[in-house]
């Protein structure tokens, strides 16, 4: 069977790289940062919370910027403390996706214990639908905080409707438990063989090693970087108080990272072909 | 029939002052900036869009500060452009509120058109209950953007929840064909006198002489000033984009005005008796 590479017409072992920019609309601080790092092609890809409150924004940016490779991060949590949001289906349809307050659940664990798989199904049909009727053109799906892949029912879900749009969608090779989730996949759908991502264990000003370390080790094949953008300003500050994690200087090292020459620089040194969704999707939707 | 003014223990022809921020919970920068002026004394009270991204921010400064004049600005418009909100109740039960993308009209003229009365109060009624949910204990009522002034039905529900959860609320008493409206009203409920909001008429260079005069000109009675406060910074300037009007630059003026000398000292000098919305409650709640 023919890898990704090949199918893109590129040799067998070519190390392929989606650079991706998560949580668009979630805050105008995220928008502003991750919209000046596409115009910059600093990152290749993006995606979309559309239950967020900055929706509009992205949905006139993606009017103005049709090129852009805009995929929908679909969301099931709300993870801040003073910033909240709540489903994108009427909640009474959806009642297994919220907490006491209406709002969705903060953290995975929940919505796997919780969320009815049907419900889930609509709410993240509720999402692809709106965001069509914004305007938006996704060129792919992906899931805010990996709540599509806490359970074999709620991967079903993020599948089927994948399916049903034609859109390719994030998964990636693994190699533990997990692993099974995988046999629900068709044989066209892409799966990619390595995720790069930041997480806590990164000390600050170890930030870039990190990255530069990941580009100069990645193996021949699919590989995605997932950045988190924004600028650590007043707003930004707010939405993540009392949440380092992935908090507002975290997303202000990233987008200084993917907007620093030494990123562009590894990425021509190690001979890495930057792809797109889009460009994953037209594999998906040959005949 | 005794006037406010004596009901609160003052002379009959006291002149009584209200200093109200409204829009509170709309975005972290009208938050942070009302929350200042409430801690300065520099407003006496004001208003909370309940189904807006930031209400958890304003629950968290509610419950540590139990003594602020906290209302809710019951909320049945959505008016920026990139920046917008929906319902509170299941948005399947009060679809006349809502625009084909399913979030809040963004004005009154359609509210007033489309709106069925009893969705409306079932709205309104969904924002109480939620705020109260959220730890928030209102002490009064009043609408954003006047939707609930628009037609004498959408009146009866607004009064019909406050009468029913004891709450005083906004109405003032005006002689032109809206005064039927103020038929809807019991006699204990409290009517004021007068309002003074600043309009896109006043210029920016006049706006403190356009406060100042109306201080000066203050009658006895009891009157309300309704400022909206926020910084003109990135996220205030991309909630307002192309909408000068209550805009960010607009709302930095209202914050400079009630927090400059210039306003403490014009209500010393004018003899005005700053009072609560939660003073005006314990009168509506006498037996």
């Amino acid at each position: 069977m023919k890898t990704v590479a090949e199918r893109l017409g590129y040799p067998a072992d070519s190390k392929l790289l989606i650079v991706h920019a998560d949580d668009l609309a979630v805050a105008h601080s995220v928008d502003a940062a991750s919209f000046d790092a596409l115009d910059k092609n600093a990152v290749t890809s993006a995606s979309i919370m559309v239950p967020c409150p900055w929706l509009a924004e992205v949905a006139a940016y993606a009017k103005a910027h049709p090129e852009a490779d805009l995929g929908l991060h679909l969301t099931l949590t709300s993870e801040w403390n003073t910033y909240r949001w709540g489903p994108v289906a009427s909640s009474d349809k959806v009642s297994s996706l919220l907490n006491p307050a209406g709002m969705f659940w903060s953290d995975t664990g929940p919505v796997a214990a919780k969320a009815k798989p049907e419900e889930a199904e609509r709410e993240i049909r509720a999402q692809v639908e709106h965001a069509i009727a914004m305007g938006i053109h996704p060129t792919h799906l992906d899931s805010h905080m990996g709540s599509a892949f806490a359970t074999p029912e709620l991967f079903a879900a993020y599948i089927k409707v994948a399916h049903e749009y034609h859109l390719p969608f994030l998964a990636v090779r693994v190699t533990d438990e997990r692993s099974k989730l995988l046999s629900l996949l068709s044989e066209k759908d892409i799966v990619l063989d390595s995720l790069v991502i930041a997480g806590p264990g990164v000390p600050a000003e170890h930030w870039k090693d990190f990255y530069l370390n990941a580009i100069r080790n990645l193996k021949p094949g699919l590989t995605e970087i997932i950045v988190h953008l924004g600028h650590d300003d007043a707003e930004l500050q707010a939405v993540t108080v009392d949440h380092p994690d992935y908090g507002s200087a975290w997303r202000q090292r990233d987008y200084d990272f993917v907007t620093s020459p030494e990123f562009k620089k590894a990425i021509e040194e190690n001979h890495i072909i930057l792809v797109r969704w889009k460009d994953l999707g037209k594999l998906v939707n040959q005949p």
